[in-house]
Order: C-alpha cells, then structure tokens, then sequence
C-alpha cells in the first residue's frame, strides 16, 4: 500500500458536512460523470468499491475527490483505505444514504468511491520499440465488453490503447467496472481515424484487423512488430473506412454451427496471440 | 429452416386459450424452469427470443412447448416461426401480458419462447479419437461466464463438456442466453469426481488444468490427443481433488499489474489454443 505513513487517527468525518441536498453542486458533479456529457466535459469520471479505490491508490493515480457512504462502508479494509486517503488532504464528499443509492450502480455497494480525472495522451510523440503492440478500439457496443476487452489489453502487455473517433468511452462507469482497475495503467489515446492512419503509415505500425470474412487465420499471423490490432463494434464490425486501412485482418477459425464467439473472448484470443509471438 | 413445407396460415391462436392465471399449470410449471430444482425434477430448461428458438428448430432439437405472448411477437419473423413450429403440432401457451413479464428476463422481451428436455449422455460410451478435445466444468460462480465459455467451447470445435458433480448448471436462464444457442449442439455430460478420473485413466485421456500457479505456459504445452480441459471457479480456481487428478497444469502469463482476467476470456484463450493445435 503506497502513500506515506500510516496513522490510525479516525477519519475525521465530522470535518466534513454531510451531503443530503440533491441540488447540492457536489452531488450534481457525481451524477453527471455517469453521462458521456458530463465526463466529457470535465475531463473527470467516477470509480466505485473499495478494490478499484484501492488499486486505483496503489498505482499513485491522483484521486480529486473521495466520497464516502458511512452506513455502507462497513469493511474495515474499506475504512482504512479511507483514513489513508484522508490522510493526504484529498477532499472527502460525505454522501447521505439516500443520495449514495441514487448514486450507485454496484450490485452490493461498498460505500466508497472516487473521482479521478481521464489522462489522455496525444498520438504523435508515442514512442515505438521493435517488440511493442497496440491495441485500437473503433466502436464497442457494451461497455461491459470494452472493459474486460481492456483488462485483457493490460494483461497481454499492450503498450496502450488507441480509441478511434468517438465510437467507445473507457470511462463509463460499466467500462471501468469491468477492467477491474487495469485502467488506471494503461495508456490512453484518441484521435481521428486519419490521424490513426497517418501515425501507422508514418511508423510503419502493421494494422491488423480480424473478421469472419478475413482471409488469413490468427494463428498463421506471423506478427511483425510494432503493430496494432484494431476491433470494431460487436455487430457491425469494423468500418469500411478502418478495413481499408488494415495491413492484414485477420479471421478466428470457428467450428459447429456457429459463426461468431462473445466479442470480448474474441479480442482476448488475438491479443494473447499476438503477446504469445513476442520475442523473449 | 427445417420444418417441412410452409403454409402461410394464420397460427390458430384461438384455438389455445389463453393462460391468464398465476395458479394455472402450465404457468406453474415455466416458472419452475427457471429455478434449479424445478430443472432438475422435471428435466426441462426454457429457452427465450426468436433467435434462440430459430436455432433450436433449425437444429431439430425436439420442441416440447412453445409459449408466446402476442403483443410482444411482432416481429415478423417471429411470427412465421412461431407459425412454423405450431403447424407441426407443438403445443403452444398463449399467455397473458402480465404473467409473460412476470417470466422473461430478457431486456427486450421478444414474445416467444420455449421448453425444451434436457439432454445429457452417459460418460461411460464416449467414443474418442486422437483428436478430440473435451471441457470439463467443475464450478463456474456466473451462470452468463459459464453460457460464454459454452458458447466458445463450440466453436473451438469440443467433443463435448463434462459436468463434475453439480457445481454448474447448464441450462440456467442466463447461462442458455449467453450459449446463444451453442447449446442446442453439445453433447453434455455429468458426472462424478470419481467417475470422471476413472474415465480419463481407463482412456488415456489428459486432464489439463489452469491456474495462474500453474508451472507450464499454455503455449508451452504440446496437446497429446485426446486431452480434457478443466475448469475451475472464477474466485477459487480448481478444487484440490481436481487439481491432483490433473495431468498438466497451465497457466496464461500475464504483464502488468493485473493478475487475473475475465474467466471467460481466460477458458477462451485455452480452448482455441488446444483447438489451434489439433492436426489438420
């Protein structure tokens, strides 16, 4: 556990005034970052339970504000890891229950959680070695998907993720639960299509796509580094404008009498393949 | 479409009376199917939305019952379905709006559905070739990560999937709806513990484990036929009686600071790796 040295003091809850107005400017801002709107325009998004809290501090990501539900943060770790950020001067947000269940979108809420601001990094200068691969998202339908589609990018050594266009947000609150705090180190990108297209080209970053029309199975790939594995939307795929882009794309060979595998599992087969042909 | 040949009838929905009554039989008895031991008594499962019913009729899995609610069919060919399946005599629920919503958990409730008999098979006669594979599953917590390993399990190209002892149920609601009709496909088997081991020394069968303790990389391992992959529950991997019957045991190496992905991504990476090794 990171941040300084620990003193058992109380979390000085009393320092605090309770928040139970829902006109309250503090409870508007937390409600708005479960909008695209509201992320978007503050640069902030939400993360909710004591293990995303907790990793989310372990990895030093600097947390703007913390709220708290006292009556449903009942786990002492929890309660802990609330003295210790407290500990750091990060405002607290005491949360009336009423306002916290409007507020949660937890199946058993914990009582805690966080706002952190998005950390996006531009295109251009990224840096590129020979063994590196990325990972672009076009357009996912369920946030749930991207989420654990992210937790698999962290977990395979992706280098970042390149978010093209505005077709996928990684912070919706669904997302951010689904990546299980893998979020908090990855490398974020986003641009247009064309700036997309321009960084590959310029790099010489192989684009490589996957399909059920590809013409080439994942597993005859030999992938040539760097490289970026590029996923469309669950339904629709990629786009023609993507497609035209991609060096190779690549197609999953199916059994049985179905055509297709949960999006998620799909994207988490590339990605250990092209981590599994890494040298060393 | 299987089915026969295709009058364009009206389906003769006066002719079976509409179920309005939460006490009546028939209502009873679907929503026994969506509780375990209503399953298991009467050895029946339902299945939900046209696709799922498409796909078992396309596939001549024996309907026993078909329900619809009439309000909600309209989708076209819904409606030619339910058409289809009623003029080869099934017998058809027609049920009030109010006890339909009472039953479905889709989040877009299509009207129709149906029961259907579960269809298990011994796993003493299981004929292997050198090159089938199996998945055996001892414990899987989410019904929906269980319906998406099933769902990958098919189209990896699996033998089947052997249930160990009782730890999983196949035929939950959000499992089935997860399998998106893979189920209709595979052959299922349960067992015991016990049984399992004795069926997999008898036939030289290797049993493959996972866990991220595992000493072998998966893409390290060189799949000697025929082999059973098993799986063990998200939180607490695989039991240790399990774990001692293994022949080899996997892990996925993983950068980062993530120590785990989705499950279902996880026996997804396996499955296609083992099918990806298969000759031919």
């Amino acid at each position: 556990m990171a941040g300084g040295p620990i003193r058992e003091e109380a979390v000085h809850e009393k320092k605090s005034q309770l928040v139970s107005d829902r006109s309250d400017s503090r409870f508007s801002l937390l409600r708005s970052l479960q909008t695209y709107k509201g992320r978007a325009q503050t640069g902030r998004y939400l993360i909710e339970g004591i293990r995303h809290v907790a990793r989310a501090w372990d990895e030093r990501v600097p947390i703007e504000t913390l709220f708290i539900e006292s009556s449903a943060l009942q786990n002492p770790y929890g309660q802990k890891l609330a003295r210790r950020i407290r500990q750091t001067n990060v405002p607290l947000v005491r949360l009336a229950p009423r306002l916290y269940q409007e507020l949660t979108r937890a199946n058993e809420p914990q009582g805690i959680g966080a706002v952190l601001r998005q950390q996006w990094s531009p295109i251009t200068p990224i840096d590129l070695t020979r063994t590196c691969f990325w990972l672009a998202v076009e357009s996912v339908d369920l946030p749930g998907n991207l989420g654990t589609i992210l937790r698999s990018a962290e977990a395979a050594g992706v280098s970042g993720v390149i978010f093209i266009d505005d077709g996928a947000d990684p912070h919706d609150p669904a997302c951010v639960r689904a990546t299980m705090g893998a979020l908090f180190s990855l490398k974020l990108v986003r641009c247009t299509l064309r700036e997309f297209g321009d960084w590959a080209r310029a790099r010489d970053v192989a684009i490589v796509g996957s399909s059920p029309r590809g013409l080439m199975g994942y597993r005859q790939f030999r992938c040539r580094w760097p490289s970026v594995l590029v996923i469309g939307s669950e339904r629709e795929g990629m786009s023609d404008e993507l497609s035209d882009l991609c060096d190779f794309v690549l197609k999953i060979p199916m059994c049985g009498n179905s055509d297709s595998i949960n999006a998620a599992v799909a994207a988490g087969v590339l990605l250990f393949e092209l981590a599994g042909q890494r040298p060393g």
